[in-house]
């Protein structure tokens, strides 16, 4: 994962409601390498098996679950705070996309500067007391006519986004599979086949039409990225197809 | 939303056990603004009420799921076809990031051609034969030591990220609030009333670092980018302080 001088951002239910929310948060979390979590008066009883469960795998994340009884005291260590907020707060405050807060936390935490992110019970959200410990919001941008993710999804797109800015996956990659592509020689006697075949067939014709229908389908060809076994495959294709036709 | 010629992608889930998947990953959908759901073979009987509880509001996209008996026929109206996957498949294929199959899709979109991304049954993934329909893998990169998304986390991260790839929404705003920052005169008086009581409490001592902290202080203050109001406020909690302490 990221090295240890870029921990990622603690994640901070506040009044949890559901059991099931808090162990998809966690599975949420740990998909993308977040362990910290911490709950602020969480409804049920706690420990929680229904976490557990819906942990999914992620149990470490829930177990190592550390719970405050307020807001202040599951932020003291951290120096900066997000609040995770769908409705505009009539506050004079910074919000951001989920992208840049990403990209901002990445900075802070190799400054080593602690973050966390406070997410607020299912239905009302956080209260304005805990919005005013966040030093910015932070607010997806979603669907206006249909707006209405849960914490677990609202915690999913942070994490992901946070995961993002340090993840070496290339956006494209063409895997190579178990062998590589055909020799050029075995191609081209492939194509030779083929195009021999058609001319017998009468399918390339008009003969000045030739070229151009022989480039085509020799530039198909080319982006099937086809293997030895493949052009052996299609060899055996072509022979398939002509012989029924030359009985 | 995205003007008519930038339809969405078409979401196909294949063989989908649980209809609260089916809910959930319909209002990961309608989040970022997808309707078109196609189930190719759902487990349980269609319609199924589980699937409209759990879209919680987003019963819309349940209810004009299509439903069919093969995943050709799923996606025959289709150009470009993407399969989700986790685990790497021993084909040669291009596999890409969500972030690139979002960029791409909103080109191909744009150019007139379908899109449509297939999702396989909760625990065994998509089989190879579908896998054969995509021209395209798309998988979610994630952490190598807890990689586990159910079906409508992958659906809400695809989702996500074509939303963004047209959203407007700026990184960061600085939102005002109910009114504007206080006028400068006023902030001023702030300042100089602050300054004047700290000289007579011996704070600003010895007078030649007086100068230093004096414009730390007010650098302070500007970055709360202070109202009217909160001019006032600050100006009745000095007097607070220092009547207090003169009495």
């Amino acid at each position: 994962m990221a090295g240890d001088d870029t921990p990622g951002p603690v994640i901070v239910l506040v009044e949890p409601q559901l059991g099931e929310n808090i162990g998809m948060a966690a599975r949420a979390m740990l998909n993308f390498g977040l362990t910290d979590l911490r709950l602020v008066r969480p409804r049920d009883v706690w420990p929680n098996q229904k976490a557990i469960n819906a942990a999914s795998g992620a149990d470490s994340v829930v177990e190592a679950a550390r719970v405050f009884d307020t807001t202040e005291e599951a932020v003291a260590d951290l120096q900066r705070v997000y609040a995770a907020t769908a409705r505009t707060r009539d506050m004079r405050k910074t919000v951001v996309t989920p992208r840049k807060a990403a990209d901002d936390m990445r900075g802070f935490s190799a400054a080593g500067e602690r973050c966390g992110i406070l997410f607020g019970p299912e239905r009302a959200g956080l209260d304005n007391d805990d919005v005013a410990l966040a030093d910015t919001l932070l607010s997806v941008p979603l669907n206006p006519a249909f707006s209405s993710l849960n914490i677990a999804q609202a915690v999913l797109l942070v994490a992901y986004e946070w995961f993002h800015t340090e993840d070496e996956t290339p956006p494209e990659v063409f895997v190579e599979g178990r062998t590589g592509p055909a020799a050029r020689a075995d191609l081209i006697a492939l194509f030779k086949h083929l195009e021999s075949e058609l001319v017998a067939g009468g399918f390339l014709y008009p003969p000045e039409k030739a070229p151009v229908m022989v480039r085509n389908l020799r530039n198909m060809l080319q982006r099937a990225h086809l293997t030895d076994q493949e052009v052996r495959t299609l060899r055996g294709v072509i022979k398939g197809l002509t012989e029924r036709r030359d009985r």
